[in-house]
């Protein structure tokens, strides 16, 4: 068995909890998964996650000690110094659950937490598309539209705990479709995927041009992400009038943020970032169209690296970095 | 004499350079200023300021001893770990100038150095409006927009110290009129002084009905930003409508970096900010109306207090804390 202690990384989903173990460097060794039991507001989920780890530690035949600490991150709004998440929708906890507390009695190792968004940031940091940066935006385009903002080498968390949240910016002042938030116009309502697909369906709608799109939409009943990018790809033209769309809107607020922090590296990743440079070159543009000038200049736009394993990354960097 | 030693707040302008002694607590003991020599590209700037703090300490009767150190705020991007100033266009600075090592070995004391922006910011934060808070987003609504980004009780620099830069952030993405940045659309465009007069000509240009200020443009063939506020504190439509547009410009930029960074307070100051709840009141409308929703809740929207005092107050925060 290599030298030196193990961190445990905890990324908790709604669905399944990733696990890992990982060097102090963050190098992972062992991972694994474990279905997120919601049953009476996720109660056991705590208890579930001790166990693992401890099977897994007892099935490897290595010491308790072995663990200098866990780091977990968590679907929802965290206060890190308290170690309280005030709610995990998806999960069931609520009213200021003592996340780390219940952990750290659970696993008998500190532990520190972190909301998702933020500790997937600190994975792609430490680990990934933006190792080396001490200064990073990163942004996940998925169903939904999160971020994480890095300062410094450290998450910005703001005076309530709810800065980062990039997909909230409102995007489109007047006339825009009503985000889950409350707010209509939010950056996550065009270019989330949902908000992608609302794009293209819209253009469809007013555009009498051919497009595959068409055929797409009256062959399935409905098109996806996908079916844009692949349309795309093959030079449709409103597949490519949808992506443009995404990426000024993107770029602009990408930018906007950039002229305020001047980041690094801007990061983005999830599922829709899989589109590649059919996504990234276009952003970069407007990136560029928009930014003050030597942030545009400075500023690299990178695909995130990590994929799923950024979540327990960054929860390996907190077990390093905070405890 | 008080207990304690003094701090040097230096607030370098291009017309002037504000001098002051402060207690470490940031209370202003004296207070004054000298012309700044721009002759041969501000060569005896730096000696001039040494030579004034010395005469001064002599007309006090006080020992050099007195003085803890110094803290510089100066108009140009500034590399505070190096110590350099890139440059200083307003005074004739250039080339990465020392500023650092070279304001030390005039005055005898240690020094630490910030861009004036920034600087001003830290002011407002230790003795003015953002007392008390460690998480802030300062704007200047002068001739230009010029702000400072505060995260965790200090400045945000970014990779290449080019961050804070809120006045280019834009507010303007299509049509915009070209900021002296050399981009179109910035929020110095619509929301500076001069911004806030072209955009008052531009409803000029297009609206039929009565206005105080086609009178005054009429009469004096000109307006000024001041002219915009009294009209429309009378009740002047147009007036209005422009003050209307510029708080909704500078709420959609300011609610934008505040889903981000979630500040507890931001800070206006500068000319513009004169006008009062005139400003203030329908900003703040449109922060509310654009920021998301627990930042739009939490986020205080205030006047700043220090007027021209606030540079030489963050100097000597600079003084009390960098050094």
């Amino acid at each position: 068995m290599e030298n030196g202690k193990w961190l445990v990384g905890i990324d908790v989903g709604g669905t399944s909890v990733k696990l890992a173990f990982l060097t102090e460097q963050g190098d992972i060794l062992h991972k694994w998964e474990i279905p997120t039991n919601k049953a009476n507001k996720g109660e056991s989920v705590i208890q579930d996650i001790a166990d693992a780890i401890h099977s897994k530690l007892a099935e490897l035949n290595v010491p308790h000690e072995k663990l200098k600490g866990a780091g977990v991150g968590a679907p929802g709004p965290v206060d890190t110094e308290k170690g309280l998440i005030f709610e995990a929708v998806n999960i069931g906890w609520e009213n200021n659950y003592p996340l780390r507390d219940l952990m750290q009695s659970a696993i008998g190792v500190p532990v520190a937490i972190e909301n998702d968004a933020n500790s997937a940031a600190l994975g792609e940091m430490w680990k990934g598309a933006g190792k080396g940066a001490k200064d990073l935006i990163c942004i996940t385009l998925g169903t939904g539209v999160g971020g994480g903002v890095i300062v410094n080498g450290d998450i910005v968390h703001g005076s309530k705990g709810a800065a980062g949240e990039v997909g909230h910016i409102t995007a489109v002042p007047s006339g825009g479709y009503m985000c889950n938030c409350g707010k209509p116009g939010c950056l996550e309502t065009v270019a989330s995927a949902t908000g992608i697909v609302r794009t293209a369906k819209d253009l469809l709608a007013v555009d009498e041009s051919e497009s595959k799109l068409k055929e797409v939409l009256n062959n399935t009943g409905d098109i996806t992400a996908k079916d844009i990018f692949v349309a795309a790809e093959a030079g449709d033209k409103l597949a490519l009038s949808t992506i443009d769309s995404l990426a000024n809107h993107l770029g602009l607020a990408l930018a906007n943020i950039g002229s305020v922090f001047n980041p690094e590296k801007v990061v983005i990743g999830g599922g829709v970032s899989q589109a590649g440079s059919l996504l990234l070159d276009p952003i970069e543009k407007y990136f560029k169209k928009y930014a003050f000038k030597p942030v545009g200049e400075s500023t690299e736009i990178v695909k995130a690296e990590l994929g799923n394993d950024a979540g327990i990354a960054g929860a390996a960097w907190l077990a390093a970095n905070k405890i």
